[in-house]
């Protein structure tokens, strides 16, 4: 599929994301005004929705419709959202601006950011839990999935490693180490537990996750190598530099793309999805 | 159940919450050491461990073995915990002690307080998930609870009110709304969860909830009626003074135990941890 391609499928798929994503974060419902006003600022508008659109395309390799994944595509964006919260606060990386517009304690206040990522957090289990017509053993497996995706295995864990980086004893494994959780874990999430809710067996949740891990990893290398200083503790500039850096996220790539070889057509958009997050250019 | 009777009781119960909470956070496990210690710097030692007991006590209400409640015992301690972490970092209550122990931002810096307290929301959801011998559909409800109470129309909505609560105008109602949120709802999710685990009907779970909702009420005002100084913004000493306060706990409470009666004897703990929560004189 290529790129144009893949535009017209997100084109037709994402307003469905958005939809849900309002539908969970009402600007006036069962909850103070004020948090709910904290908790949609970073949410809308978001970014590009790779993750959620990650979740619908896993759903649509095993022969399913996308709309299956629906639950699974809200709760990562809503993780992913309350992670990027907490990591722009003063005693992290102290960051004023996300995305061109002022970060959520910037404009709502420290006290409100913390607890609006704190609500996502929880909301995102909550929306999963509530997805409509799924069995009890594939919502319970999916939000296990997330659970241990946020937890301190995953992005916990790796924020908290990626905050100690010793730039000086960097290696090629350690930093892998940090992307795998910081980014990997949620994307692994997202196409795993989307194909589970939408009926994948085992066989197929297996080859989803070998590509999954491979394309987290390498989307972050490609994010460290679009960081022209590369002056990031953890970045794999580092310790291969640009080029070293653009071919380890190519041969991870390739072997993404190896992993879908048994899902034949229906997994072009998970292919496609991965070229234009390995190959970006912005 | 008087008393002495209710400590002997907890004494034989609450070594396997200590057990449990133990076995989720390793001090040595697959996170980072500095992570592992931060998360479980408030849980070690902890509190009363009311919540977790709640949970074994509903368990055993309905006739079943306490230990049947024991992943909804350490999540909603491990929530409580978490909570507590925010609470007192320097952007919301600023708190430099907890239990006459440093907090968490203060033992082991800002950031780690919050990454702790993200892991450890994220951690009761994958232990409640990982509840062995459960069949998925209880755990699917109990993890709902969960989900709900912590979220933004429970704790953190309730935090969120609680710090933004304007004293001129605060009434009975809006107090008990902010309680019910803030204190209410882990109560609520501890005893109706720990009995849906332990295979309780819905009109046992009907009955739970009411006595739950009432008393998590109730131990709050009764907090408020502690702190002589009553000088918090939403305290309900502020509408009713300290014998109107004492007075509505008590209602409360005797609404509390009412909803426990069809559960006979059984029901012993729950109603000697209610007496305990809301008469207490520390």
């Amino acid at each position: 599929m290529p790129e144009g391609e893949l535009r017209g499928w997100l084109a037709l798929r994402l307003p469905q994301v958005e939809q849900a994503l309002e539908a969970a974060l009402p600007v006036r419902g069962a909850w103070p005004e004020r948090l709910a006003a904290a908790m949609r600022h970073l949410v809308f508008p978001g970014g590009k929705r790779l993750r959620p659109a990650l979740a619908l395309a896993s759903a649509e390799a095993i022969g399913a419709d996308a709309s299956r994944a629906l639950p699974m595509a809200v709760a990562v964006e809503l993780i992913h959202t309350y992670s990027l919260i907490h990591d722009d606060l003063p005693c992290m990386d102290d960051d004023a601006l996300r995305r061109g517009r002022p970060t959520t304690h910037v404009a709502h206040g420290e006290a409100q950011a913390v607890l609006a990522g704190d609500a996502l957090q929880a909301l995102a289990f909550e929306v999963l839990l509530g997805a409509p017509g799924v069995d009890a053993s594939a919502v319970c497996f999916a939000t296990q999935e997330l659970a241990r995706a946020a937890g301190p295995r995953g992005i916990v864990g790796g924020q908290v490693d990626d905050l100690d980086f010793d730039p000086t004893c960097a290696d090629a494994k350690s930093i892998e180490s940090v992307h795998a959780r910081k980014t990997g874990a949620l994307f692994v999430c997202a196409v795993v537990g989307g194909a589970r809710l939408a009926g994948g067996d085992a066989t197929s949740l297996r080859r989803l996750r070998d590509y999954a891990e491979r394309l987290g990893v390498a989307f972050q290398i490609a994010d460290d190598a679009l960081d022209a200083d590369g002056d990031d503790a953890c970045s794999y500039l580092r310790v291969a530099g640009a080029r070293g850096a653009s071919e380890r996220a190519e041969a991870l790539l390739h072997e993404a793309l190896l992993a879908l070889e048994p899902f034949g057509a229906r997994a072009e958009p998970l292919r496609a999805l991965a070229r234009m997050g390995v190959r970006r250019s912005e």
